[in-house]
């Protein structure tokens, strides 16, 4: 049972890469928020295929919204929003029923769901199911708004072109900027190799990686519970769903783990406005599970994207042989891009399970 | 609420630093397991203060069974387990109420719970929580062997010192050989300067971090759930809950961010005995959240024990000002050794979620 | 938070009943079942209006299935079934937005979620929720199906007219002919003087309650959990959930209260075929919350419906007076034939959870 | 999965009657409450057995707190209470491993896990596992309380016996008396006779059943969630958790079921404070599962206690032969008197998961 996560706000995903529809039911949004329907589409459209850096296919993403809206305005029910799924080629899928593709979740469904897995496109591991999750992480994003709550990331690193990090303060005009941008990195002078690499990549019929920065700025102090519900227990069981995450640090993360405590430790002091802060964040906003006032900062890494079009070998489990095959179809030399509203969107529903009502 | 875990193990642990007992209520065992409470206490043992290097604060860890266990074998009702607080020097932390220690969770806590929060020791939030997490942990190792399964874990890194990897298969020896050391290296080269980063750290008077690499071996493919019960997403959750841990990665992790597909996609092959298996294991052993059969590997960062001896600047929240503090009592000054059976614990008890009846 | 259900079927219920759809995510049904959707329909078509007892509101109460199932057989992913909303009548509604019906849900949502509350209808508090749970019940039955389990339930009494009780054992052809019955009743006599109490009420402009007996019939010794997970506590979480629900009762239920404990207990007994089975079954197939083996025996009160056309008194929420009003619209004058499939689709979900993989 | 229940106060039980100790983990108490354990022991004294309706068997069942309470103060991390179990006789049940009592949970538990069922005195199927829901109840009272809101419940019958039921307002001095009494009826002409029937019985080596009617009075409009968690189905699954309850109805319950909707629903009215009310509470002061500001009215059918002294018909498993058998030991003629207080603490529970924050 995985389809159905969170506590304030618990979002039910469904759907297949190349089924008739994919989508999402959100529960616990409060009634009477006028929902920015047009900022919810825009979010999607940042995921949606289509883009300067992504897979030809060209799906409008169009979410209809079923329940839970009236005028405008939420009910306090249930909002279920439905995606047709309206550019499927399955056909392109049929010589793969039986060849697992390297990297891909094919194996593993295979076994855990027997032959009646829908493998067509990755069935329900596919990325496009990230879509129903930027939904309702656009939603989740407009109630943390109204509480001065904001959700920014930025690419940190495509294959080995690395972007600056966050500071220890990060300023409305970073977020503005970086929010605004098609490509957004801290480091201006970074985008054009950064985009040469993914351009190299998909000359070569091959794909890159790279990490995602992300912090949700405005949380005050005092959120998050000690033990299995920490601030970053929550994050990492969403953001783990995100296909392609194979790793999440917050704060300095694996870098803390080579320094001494008198180099790592975050000192706290008062402002001038008498306002509790700490010097450096290498604690990423986080302590004991618990939110410190400073901005929550995190980085994911995303694994290249896993369909390539250079021949690989794999196995046929139809015949029992170890085969090479090559792929078809569309796919992106790198999705770090368009996983950025994706991120986004999860660590706006963590941070809601928290600070929401 | 947060005290609670799990699913086919739930666990709920309870307890603070300096309080009568910490213990923990086991629910799920299946009846008519013949316990072996030795085993169980020999992990305890791993974890507990007073070893080579850790604290010399001296406790027992004596877990009492109150329940679910009769004659020494499980009767499928939960099974509770409370360890006495023999050895707490509660005026250490008397002068601690109102000075917020860098890097612990105090801050956070005393917005979070008011003036009522139990600062003994870090309260809820001390590392003393995992000593019921380890002993849950040692009884899912229990139904896990019975399965053919083990984990096994060793030091990555202690500061700048780094171990080798795991392999992509994990001989029967080096787990034997890791989990009879209590400085489990796969480099014997590396274990010296590694104690000695430690001691030195220890000399002065201040603390190193590390990492963590820990490996399920012996999963079949097909356990784990698409979306948001992924193996990553559940174990995650729980190794978050470990206090230090700022950081998981499964298999290459942020390393496979920087390569190509071509160089990161894990081939399939039919083996011999036309088993299927990957060539390399750069995903952990996990894809689309199933395991594929291969070891289930990841690691974890630790950050500096941020009790450290040094003087360090924070605030004091009684007087409103910026103070200096120097830390007196009983800190280890790496706590990687003591977590690696907290994090085999952790990693036990989430991959029984899938395996587990 | 309120729209999901469930353990091994989770379900998650959305919409309301005058907005676009109404709909039921179902996650958790295994791959590889050839799902029979006429079944499925004909469940539905039972609780459907237009029938010979219940509202002239005629609406298809077509199931579109957006995901789970390919080529007719499900997939193990989460199955969305959307009913649309085609014959609504917001109209009849608008002079309700400020006058509370009595014993309707209106003044506590009104409370609960302010002015945007849906009023049309009930909104979420409508029983035409209950479609979507119908659904999701007819998949359970199948899968009980194929584990020999059958739901079958009667109308046990419709104002005074009562209805005999099931006897402690439930033949096949009781199931058969109940099953096959638009208004099923034990005993044949009292049928016509049953339909004639709600022929009396509907001309009257009022209402008649009554009871519905369920039985589930095949569960083997041994299934359900003590204490909090107990067969009673989780059908009674589903049932009490289905609108008009006012008492439940196993077995013999408030009777049993009544006697001593000489009458009132369930002797065992080895049977020729060596089966252990009781002579009574006063305890309704459940003792300390795990099955008996005997058939799981449950009934239910249905208060009248709540919507007469008779003048009633209210209070006016905008003008802050007491009023009197009169409903227009469609009602049922009976609700109990209609509740049948909901009720047997709430059993069904219930036991699955116990006997599910 | 069945020891861990509630949300906003979530309780884990763990314990068998004959084993090393019983005891509950109560976690979401909220920081800084003094809590009163004088009132926590009193009504854990009204369940304990001992009394003049009940077993000889006494216990003083004295909870020691673990943690979550420092200074007398709840910290906000969970409270764990544990109670030992001093004065247990497994012999007297050594002889039943294999002979089934009738009515109890034997049966079904064998059959659930095995031959290492823990049978003596019911293992965690024992009325005993209500001595920790008492003490969370307690708890969660004094929660309720600092919010005007009380617990109170009286005898509604015992066999034969009726009291009168609530009246659709309860007043502050029913509630006094009620709470003083320790054989709480409202018509006080009915108490001897109630007595006489539970002695009657006793004398005969026979027991007798009742029912007991609870209020929640003081919970304001607006609380509870439609559909799955309605009111009635979170408190109907703790409800249904206490052994010996075999049925449930709120307000009027089954006899709503017999009624017109003209003479059932509750019509709304201004009183003179401008308060919305109704002027008669059939549905219990809950409506579409959200409380409606009237008096939560419900009452439970409590079975006659299973064991009596005489002699019975049941099975032998080891012999597999039908059997005759008598019971020895210490047992209740009428469970109804120590159950109040457990109604009430699970009413409590309920009520909190609602109103609590």
């Amino acid at each position: 049972m995985s389809s159905t996560w969170g506590n304030k706000l618990k979002i039910t995903v469904f759907g297949e890469s190349h089924g008739t529809a994919i989508g999402v039911v959100v529960d616990g949004v409060p009634a009477g928020v006028e929902l920015d329907v047009g900022a919810i589409k825009a979010q999607m459209a940042r995921r949606a295929p289509g883009g300067d850096f992504s897979t030809p296919r060209k799906e409008a993403d169009e979410p209809e919204i079923l329940s839970g809206v009236m005028d405008g305005v939420t009910e306090g029910t249930p909002i279920c929003a439905v995606i047709r799924n309206t550019n499927t080629k399955s056909s392109d899928y049929s010589a793969l029923k039986d060849v697992m593709r390297p990297s891909h979740a094919d194996y593993g469904y295979r076994v855990r769901y027997g032959e009646h897995n829908d493998y067509r496109g990755g069935g329900a591991s596919s990325g496009r199911l990230t879509a129903p999750v930027v939904f309702a992480g656009a939603i989740a994003r407009q109630l943390l708004a109204q509480k001065g709550i904001k959700v920014v990331s930025h690419i940190l690193s495509v294959a080995d072109v690395e972007d600056d990090r966050f500071g220890t303060e990060i300023s409305e005009e970073t977020i503005k900027s970086l929010s605004g941008s098609k490509f957004p990195m801290l480091n201006a002078e970074k985008t054009e190799t950064a985009k040469k690499a993914i351009e190299d990549a998909r000359k070569d019929g091959d794909s890159v990686g790279g990490r995602i920065e992300c912090a949700v700025v405005g949380v005050p102090a005092g959120y998050g519970d000690p033990l299995f519900e920490s601030i970053e227990s929550v994050a990492a069981s969403i953001l783990f769903s995100v296909p392609a995450v194979k790793g999440i640090e917050f704060g300095n993360g694996f870098g803390i783990a080579q320094k001494r405590g008198s180099q790592a430790n975050d000192e706290w002091y008062f402002d001038e406005g008498k306002n509790v802060k700490t010097r450096t964040n290498n604690n990423g906003g986080v302590l004991g599970g618990i939110s410190t006032g400073m901005p929550i900062v995190f980085n994911v890494a995303i694994k290249p994207t896993a369909s390539i079009f250079k021949e690989q070998n794999t196995v046929n489990l139809a015949t029992g042989e170890n085969v090479r095959f090559s792929l078809k179809g569309r796919h992106d030399p790198c999705i770090v891009v368009r996983a950025l509203p994706v991120i986004e969107a999860a660590a706006a529903l963590a941070v809601w399970q928290f600070v929401g009502e």
